[in-house]
């Protein structure tokens, strides 16, 4: 699939999950387990160095280890053979205690965490990146009126800075939800071949805990071979992190629409142009974004399905893991990227959200006039009445103004200047203001 | 669907999802709304107890709610309709100010919050009852040796102290996530026809706050019409929570075969018989858990998918939460209460865990002989050597002991009292108390 | 779940899915069977009367078997105790034989596959309703030109015609899988407690065949307890049709927007109007279908995760099928009958998709041109400088041919009657109409 | 991902979708509408061979179009530009008709049906292959009398024949709907930009139908640019396999289970070796085609959400298709080969099923002398004896035949013969072996 990569996934956080980043993260905990069985005097502190030296990606044939991954179930199995017969050609003694006391959960379970730590570093960066963009952009625009869409149709103003502060209010939540989770699911496998770490006597405890400082991780109260919780959570923070995203996305391709045209995608060399149509400016970024957020769905849900693993080590459901994780992340985190990029680089049309305003002949506006009516006539009199002028001047092709000012209800109640404030949309963005200041001062406590 | 709901569904927060419980949601917000309107003064207080009054579910005609919500496209729009007619046959003056400034989904999302909120409570209570009867079982088990079990083969003993502390440790992590998400989730939605409660004009914050206070409901930033990660988080609890307990189900389901009978589901009048073979007991529970398990992964899928909402108000991705919240919640409260049934009352067997260590002729302590060979000879040597010895008594029938009892470099290094000890399954459960200990511990925390 | 009823499943097939149908199914199986096994000599025929007699659901209590459901763990455990208790209540003789020789699944399965039957039906009369209306629209607008979009943005010139015709020829398809698949999924489910129908002796091929005649349902090669391909099929025969209903109500809505106003959902009292915005049409038809696209596929992926069940009868899985069946069903075939109401019914306005056609200033013709500059210039060369003329066009706000007669290479190739007549929409939407052509031969043929 | 390759995509199928792959098939679609156009008179007929000659993704600078495909949002747009480059540099005159009339789309989704041709014909090997070893086991093992489950318990003695026969039996059905489906997906895509081939003007049809020819593809009706029930109807049926296989892959893991030790997959060297437990042998095939089974299904949901596609070409949904295909194809292909190897290797010990018949004491027959004991006493009524009778055996440890032979309303219609044969689980099978008569003869019908 690596064709599709830099369109899926171009994000730092690619490479913590490529092949050899893979297999290093399960020699580096075999590494720091060697360490920590030398501390607590399990292992001889003389077969470390050779141990933690044999420990790099590039020193194993990583060919050799997938191959044999495919008769013996998983990958640890043939690294610690590999592993072992390395560190056996430097030093003979050392290799005897290679993944002492570890199963291979073990090993691929912390592993993995050690490049979910990664990977996480690098999404918070960019996802604080995107949130940065947003601060600016809600704060630029939080006085650009435009058309609020409600169905899909035109509903009342609002203001872009509002739009986006929605967005930013939820990327918020995210980083809220991230930093409760991180000493949750960072956390080390360590339970050996039934999770009672039988092998080591009574030292297991100790091992386990100098294990987790070496790597700082948590050190859980459990061993979690069969309780894939943690790995749930990572699941579903990505999940809503691309709905999040996706959300955004979907909104900056409507706006983009030909017949809408209020918000660009940034342009660039090669960005979106079409093999056939020269004029077109296909929007890329929304594109890779949604592709993301039709995708990762069915990967979270993958990852809660094989949660139910049996008894002290899962069959199917922990190996479906393996790569639907990394591929969860990978898209959640390039819809990341490519997001930052585009709230950063977007072109906003303010003339054109404003010209648009207008579309309807000041139907967008009824609301206003249907609450000012609404007191003296009742809500759903009034609601009745502005219903039927609408429908009159949609159907005659006049603006509204004028189909109301013909009205004696109306105009019992409303005089011209009264019907030229309601009806302008300048006028009608409530409180939309308060929101985005409550949200930047969200964003500026961080 | 109701035939099916004593089975699925079985939970006391089943009854926060009816229809009546649905229409209810709708009406304590409108009436909370009219309520903090009159107090901030934007309606007259005098309107107030007449839509009080109106507001109760069994005053409307849910029929024809129902029947109307198929043209209008959502609930909110007739019950408005039916509720004004309601409070205008009482007192047609506070008529007028019904759902003032509300917009339908204020109402729908608002609705659906203190829906929740009531169903967390039941939940949280079943919750609380299958820790506590986990955290019994764990205690009363935590020396019950059993045989662990990787991969659906004999691994290992472990005890069914440590197996079921693992689930009691991934429900106490449930229950933290639970404190975490609860503040955030179970927030007002209100924010009128475009998200900035344009017809309340400078009192909407006011009103806003007031509101949240009415329903003791978290006041958001920002109103979330178009912003689903909350709604997702929600759904992604339950969803976790599902897995673990499908994880529960699926052991105690192997454990019930009629070839391990380590574990029984509760006996009953009636409970897992079966229609033609009078001598089975079928593990019911289990099914009713495991089915959920099946479920409920999509939905949280669903509900990821339908965070892309278009604009100010989604098209089609709002319509699909309805359903499917009310659908996931139920059948993962209905496997909770089943399953603290299942654990309060099952039966254990520790004889036959006890006799199932045997099964395999001593190969499942053959882990323990391999470490204690594993220093003198290296642990893959080891390894070998004993897989070997494990293959040669398994095609011969014989017990462990006496094959390598035979065998002189076992015998080099271990004399025939170090086999008795190594191969005693009494001997070889590691920490597991210890690791226990450390989840009691934090049951007891809470 | 009842008060989204109307909204969501609108379906005359609807009703084939309430609880007293879901019984009466499995009631129409036992009858059969009654019937089946007298005719072979396995049950004396005077047992016949009494029990075809009891075989109606009014004449048993529903909640009964309901909750006795919960303890059982499935619906005909109850079902065929109370249904003995009845038949005994009228003639003690005939009570002997009910259920004979069956179970449970085989009641549940075949009361499935009835109502399946009965479903497919109406969602097959809605279905040639829905093609007959596209057919007709087809045709009628076979030579309105309209702007054809990809990636959302204003692309070439297509017909509404050829844009319905896609849909028309995706449902064809659909049509013809459902011819396909008919004989294979409508089996009857019969094999006993373990599938061997072992208390039949040698007479349980002979009942199996009877029994599927009465049933009018085809007699598999074996019983399919733990085979549900079958299921799966049925599964995604509905999501597909939901898939291609969804891709209709996109465009439909993305259309119906206020800022392209080409196509409106058919009107109607109380139809899409806002509880606050008097001037909205909402898309309520098309919320309803994309809101179905977003559940069904997850429903979908359900069944098919159900798929792997447990030997002779599944546990878990199986009882997964059985709401999401209906679910599944339900939701789709609403948005079947939505959709066929939505193409009857939508105003088509080809005035403003002609006008629509305008509004790049000729750009969305710039292919042709390309095409014509093409042969001379080479396709690339072509496409560069025609991209450069439509920037040029674009930014300064003029129509492409103006911006086209200045350029000497243009000139050099084409005269400025070429230029009309290439810039004109209508001659520009190829060999549509013959695709068109093509479909309504297909639909003709059905 | 390779580095779990081997582990999860073992099938020849596998370089079908390799990144060289994914770009010959492009490239064979760019070549053969070169041929075709040249055929009809589009393009002359010298600038064939230089355009074909370029056509060999070898001879293309893949990463080149990866990087570039980041910012066109296509694999197809860089394709055709390095493409027509390369073109260039040996015949320029050519290089202006590569692509001619055709859009990225095109391209793209022809270029994937003939990939999904190649990989249905690997499938179809490795389905005839798995079918042929299951009709040989089914054949080998037609009276190999062992315990039939339901709900995981023991319920009544079947064949290993039939068990085997139900998974032949749905993988012929598979066999069929594969049969159907192939003329229907593997259709050619081509529409030009905007699905009318406006820019080859009266010639569009004549060229379609010449590339259709050309690549050994059918002509569609329309171009599915924007209709994706195909792509779906693939998924499908690769979900379904997967479901299949996935039934298979739990029985084999609950029959190796040690408790149970009836069925064992093939041994071998590195087969199944645990790191720490020589004494292991893990269902590593069983693991392999389960983690399909929970991966697939969501893919398949993922392939039906996706339909959802906007207008005359989609923005996200069918970027979601373009890895989601090759990935649950990849899986499910994997999972296909490794069921082959798996039956054609599997151990039976008919002893060992032979022996777990009698774990329960002669309960597994219970519903044999129920049903003798059926017709003199009603149904129920023995039900409710012989549920008396198995419980007191199973209380008291005692054989279900010591305990009948001691009641005399069992003595009254049964002698201690009767009892002897109705306890026999070889004459309890049923009609067990005509049906598998019926799918062997299937079998033999392909």
């Amino acid at each position: 699939m690596k064709l599709l990569d830099p369109l899926f996934r171009g994000s730092a956080c690619q490479a913590v999950f490529s092949d050899a980043a893979t297999v290093q993260g399960m020699l580096d905990f075999e590494a720091a387990l060697a360490r920590a069985e030398a501390a607590v005097g399990v292992i001889p502190p003389a077969a470390v160095p050779a141990i933690e030296a044999a420990c790099r990606a590039e020193r194993l044939d990583l060919d050799g280890i997938a191959a044999d991954a495919a008769r013996a179930g998983n990958l640890a199995i043939p690294l610690v053979k590999h592993l072992t017969a390395r560190v056996k050609a430097d030093d003979a003694a050392a290799a005897r205690f290679v993944h002492w006391g570890a199963t291979s959960q073990d090993a691929i379970d912390s592993g993995f965490v050690l490049q979910l730590k990664q990977a996480l570093l690098a999404v918070e960066a960019d996802l604080d990146r995107l949130i940065a963009a947003l601060a600016r952009r809600v704060a630029e625009h939080r006085h650009t009126v435009m058309v609020g869409r409600t169905w899909m149709q035109h509903a009342l103003p609002t203001t872009f800075g509002l739009k986006l502060a929605g967005t930013l209010d939820a990327l918020l939540r995210q980083r809220e939800r991230l930093a409760e989770l991180k000493p949750r699911v960072l956390a080390v496998q360590f339970g050996g071949a039934a999770g009672t770490l039988a092998s080591l006597g009574d030292t297991g405890l100790a091992v386990a805990q100098r294990l987790a400082e070496e790597l700082e991780l948590t050190l859980p109260a459990t061993p979690w071979h069969g309780q894939r919780d943690r790995i749930a959570e990572v699941a579903a923070w990505f999940g809503s992190l691309t709905g999040v995203l996706g959300k955004l996305a979907r909104d900056v391709s409507l706006l983009m629409q030909t017949d809408v045209a209020e918000v660009f995608e940034p342009a660039g060399a090669g960005r979106g142009g079409s093999s056939t149509m020269p004029h077109k400016r296909n929007p890329v970024s929304s594109a890779i974004v949604l592709s993301a957020a039709v995708r990762v769905p069915a990967l979270v849900g993958t990852v809660f399905s094989a949660m139910v693993q049996e008894h002290e080590r899962g069959l199917g459901g922990w190996h479906a893991e393996w790569e639907a994780l990394p591929e969860l992340i990978g898209l959640s985190a390039g819809a990341l990227a490519v997001s930052a990029e585009l709230v950063e680089g977007m072109e906003v049309r303010a003339d054109t959200m404003r010209a648009n305003l207008d579309k309807t002949g000041g139907l967008i506006m009824a609301e206003a006039v249907t609450m000012a009516l609404g007191e003296p006539l009742g809500r759903l009199e009034a609601h009745k009445l502005i219903e039927a002028k609408c429908r009159e001047a949609s159907e005659q092709g006049r603006h509204l103004k004028a189909v109301l000012a013909e009205d004696e209800r109306v105009l019992a109640h409303l005089s011209l200047t009264d019907l030229d404030r309601l009806l302008d949309p300048l006028n009608a963005v409530g409180v939309a203001d308060a929101f985005i200041q409550r949200v930047l001062e969200r964003a500026g406590d961080h």
